[in-house]
């Protein structure tokens, strides 16, 4: 029998419905000792909270997140708040004994991400940070090949995460559909958004990183607040880009907007080391070009390995292969692997400790936007 | 508040878990006025149908499929057995009076698929059969792409169905795990495998086929059977391919195969017209590649169109644009496509009365191959 | 010193200029023991074959291509007429003791055929048929892949050649520019045009076929002859699909047409064994895609192979890695070839018997289309 | 009749044949009033000189430059030296009233490149230098494109040059084969080398760049001299990344390395703008990618424009639809308008001058990688 897991789910937006897929789906698929439950979905309009859990079974709601927090019947918090919010959650919840598993950025910056690192080390609680990409098969095997060696040292790491949906003046900000907009509640714009994933994959990926030169754009200086239905001041980055060099001497780019006519998510990264490379992109999910220096040289090319094989990352669990899956199994795959550490007493990568180094980087990157000098990373 | 549906299944390899993995989902994602329930699971084996039901949430088992069809409480019946069962089971079910989601292909044969036609069609009941890729997003696009008169008149199709699996002479025929490689339960090899998908897409997109010359051949003579333990004679086709003569005057090609070496299930599709182009293939079935002749000329070139935007045929109902969605989410519309249906009154197809259609070209296949003529699909 | 190798070029239309460009460019990049030397073009119109000389520096014309093999300064001829004129003047050729250059292909039919080999044969001069596509890098490197046994034993050959350039009904048929379409002049449609390039290259590549079964349809029925001004019957097949059966075994599908919107040379081949497949098309004809069984399995995937470097067939004639040629690249390097061989004493591929057997596919493929049965290759 | 352009080409190596197939090509595939004649080739090296010399029907050599300068009979000097060369050479040849076609970069530095624009402006002679891969079809298009507005305001510009042919610490530096390796010979690495081309493009596609930060890494610090045969300093940058901001708001990214493992030289950029986007890559030099945003919303995609129409520019010189052309065609471009542009009294693009802001750009980079900030483009 498996063992309950009561989840309390604070928000009910895109991640929220994305993370209760994964609680909803996981035991199907994956064989493992615990088992969610869907306990209480929190928001702050309980006829939105009420539908959100019919929906998707949660057995009750609560409309004040400290009112969650304070359940004996929830086991694990899942924060899916605007980014202003992590913080004061993930205190309240780690001082109450609850495992935390927050969305991505852990914070709106570094001092805030330590000061909940602290919180949840000393209250000695699982915690996990939802950057799901890793565990998207095929950057999950990137990750093996370079752990077996198949790429020797490496000189480059490049990544973009190219988007195009803001691109019209019209678009307003604030509120829940277009609070990514505002500073306020995002904290920044894509460095937190996006290249905060693209930080994320290549600190796991290729080590940590030294120093970074950046520079930041807002093409749309004002936009009509939905909060005052005034035009304001648009305060964050429309677009990011940075030079880096890796502590393993690798050289970096990684860039981000959300002005990139024709890409709707565009997250693609690339490895290059003396023995091979990799690449990936997310618009192609299930797929990993992976160049070997060793094949014979007239033969050598770039190879497309479809990731749907039972020898592939997860994909066991799946279908047949050449069955692809999509975007929501990297949160499964997320839920299954935290199950599983629970059961083995291990923590989940990456926790708000390996989540804090991504805050670090992006609070470098901003500053280093600001100031125009290379800032390091410490 | 929904309505349950009772579903009963019979089944519980690689496509009892796709369907009921359907059912588990649909109403997470789709509004609709019914809700399945998972009610039975019937397997011979009750110890596999129990672990079965308990991975999923069935309610109780059966190891008898005619205890299942005898029951009150059971509104539709899934069959997910081997070929050679769905004749036999389907007439039950249909005299029962219970709806039918049978899974492809229909029948072993013309004869047995008429006769199926025949019971449901006077028992009244609903009935649907599980060519799941009409309902790839992509391939609805193209659909309405040919309704919307975007290619114009039609003059190629081509398709092919290509996996590798069985190259090696080592494996077995028979069994829960190979039934496809034996004809007594398959009926066909490639033919009702694989170009039944073919098919059923082309006679959707492009309408009916007036006649057919084919090939096949058993590249491997001999395998043991895993229920003698003996090598007998290979009798089902390991590969097929077959030209064609639409109804509309088109030409097409079809190709299946088991062993084209280095696709997992390659199934691509192309239909040329002279307005336009399409292009699907399965092994990135998130993307329809379209040539618009009506271009500029000199900006003229395929698109790759990312079938990931609400407004794309059921992407509304999943995520954002750009996030792409898999092989499952095939059969979540199919579930979803039928409750609804059932709601407003209306057939879901392929009902069997379209698959037949499929079977009688599977037919005309595998007799032109045979006698080495053209034969005409009546 | 090299020796020339007095050309009486016989053309001036788009195979005139592809041949001569070739002769032009071969030592430039080629160390050769011969050296072409552009002699006499030969066209009825003098005035053409002046302004064709004059382009390319051809030393002198002529109006009648009987005077042209008359010549007593003139070594080898090459033929580029429309395909009715093959047989008599490469006989004419032949008999005066002509090396022969033959466009393809080799001629109408396969008698005339027969007796040109007989004719080259008798006269022991060189020959050689002009299909080029042996002789894309990338192919070629098929070849020597395959003969070095790294496919294993082949399951399958698929070709197919698209275009979509006659689908309008206002092109008429007839003339220099549209000889193609007016069986008088051509024999065939795209069966001789384009399917000899497929056959040339599969029987170069898998062997001899045993046998074939044939669909061909001519889409617009009548047609304005140049010649008259009126409307006439279409007799040019548009389209042509067949199922082959190779002699070792292997299945084949081939088809081509001019109705395939969105393609304008389409020339692809797959070739799939045992141990691994290969895939090629003319639109991307420096690429050879390379699926290799024997790579790990978890990081088997098609490899796209740039064939721009030293130790591709004919690539260190030409830049640096990542450099590629073009189409008119697979004419010098028939062109050097030939001259190779001529300083060896060797024959060139396909010689006349070489193409007669693509012939005899050609025939047994329209002939079983009016047949509908299936007409074996003697 | 033709006008002969008496051409003296300085240097034999990649270049020197690169540049003397396009002149020896040009007047077959272009009409034109002038025609380039291989009057002489110069090398420190008499047996090599003759040898090219011979093999390109050079009529003459001669073993010293200044003497090539000094001939009547020259009308055009063409400099295919190291890149320590191309300022005296220049000058001299300005001086002595020829035009002057020279390799890229166009200097050392930026201050050799207003000495050398000075000098060819003050003597009032054609100039041109070769940064060919404007004149790749696909280039030149979106040129085209971009003028037309289909862009509208462009927010991106990213562009990559990837090699990986240093990558081995046994290539030594200096010599004819490996100048480029050498900082006295080449003045910089990948910047001068790879850079330079992708600045050029961007200059003239997107305008003037203001300012940059950049960095550099040489991977491999020591290698043998070909001089000395002893280890020494490798003083160029092997790797070059840097962002950089155009006068149009526009961000870029630019990188170039010889340490990226699997590109040969995969010159790539892309251009996002308002109403579309473009992206292009050498190592697939015959499509342009497009995406146009005035497409039906559900339609819209990455188009892949196949170059090889009559439509396409230079195109219609060549053969016909779907038949690709290479990389030495660019060069021929390049030559046919230079021709033109004489026969009209026109610049041609890029001259001394507009080479010159590439260079600027160039020192910028190499300025902001020593100094750690950002340096203006004045």
């Amino acid at each position: 029998m498996t063992k309950p897991l009561n989840i309390g789910m604070i928000g009910y937006g895109f991640m929220g419905r994305a993370h209760t897929n994964a609680y909803a789906k996981v035991n199907h698929f994956f064989d493992l000792e615990y088992r969610p439950v869907l306990k209480a979905v929190c928001a702050r309009d309980a006829a939105k909270a009420q539908a959100f859990a019919d929906n998707w079974g949660y057995e009750s709601i609560e409309t004040d997140w400290r009112a969650l927090i304070a359940r004996d019947d929830i086991d694990a918090v899942d924060i899916c708040t605007p980014n202003n919010l992590h913080r004061e959650i993930a205190i309240a919840a780690a001082r109450a004994g609850k495992m935390i598993l927050c969305e991505k950025p852990l914070s709106m910056n570094v001092a805030e991400g330590e000061e909940m690192c602290r919180e949840v080390e000393k209250a000695g609680v699982a915690n996990t940070v939802w950057y799901n990409y890793r565990r998207v098969p095929a950057v999950s095997l990137a990750k093996q090949m370079i752990e077996e060696g198949r790429l020797g040292r490496i000189f480059h790491y490049r990544a973009v995460f190219l988007q195009d949906w803001t691109i019209s003046a019209d678009l307003p900000q604030g509120g829940q559909a277009l609070w990514r907009l505002d500073a306020a509640a995002a904290g920044s714009g894509v460095t937190g958004d996006l290249l905060a994933h693209c930080i994320d994959t290549a600190l796991w990926l290729n080590g940590g990183i030294d120093n970074v030169t950046a520079m930041t754009e807002t093409f749309i200086k004002e936009r009509v607040h939905t909060a005052t239905g005034q035009k304001q001041k648009v305060e964050i980055d429309d677009a990011c880009a940075f030079l880096a060099r890796f502590r393993n001497g690798a050289l970096a780019t990684f860039e981000s907007t959300r002005y990139a006519r024709g890409h709707k998510a565009l997250y693609t990264l690339e490895i290059n080391g003396e023995k091979g490379s990799l690449r990936w992109d997310l618009h192609d999910l299930h797929r990993l070009e992976y160049f070997d220096y060793a094949n014979e040289s007239r033969y050598r090319g770039w190879r497309s390995i479809h990731i749907t094989d039972g020898d592939h990352p997860y994909m066991k669990h799946w279908w047949v292969p050449g069955l692809q899956i999509g975007y929501e199994h990297s949160f499964v795959h997320h839920v299954a692997d935290f199950l599983a550490d629970l059961a083995a007493g291990r923590p989940t990568g990456p926790t708000f400790r390996d989540a804090l180094e991504t805050q670090k980087v992006c609070d470098a990157v901003l500053d280093s936007a600001r100031s125009g000098r290379w800032v390091s990373i410490t």
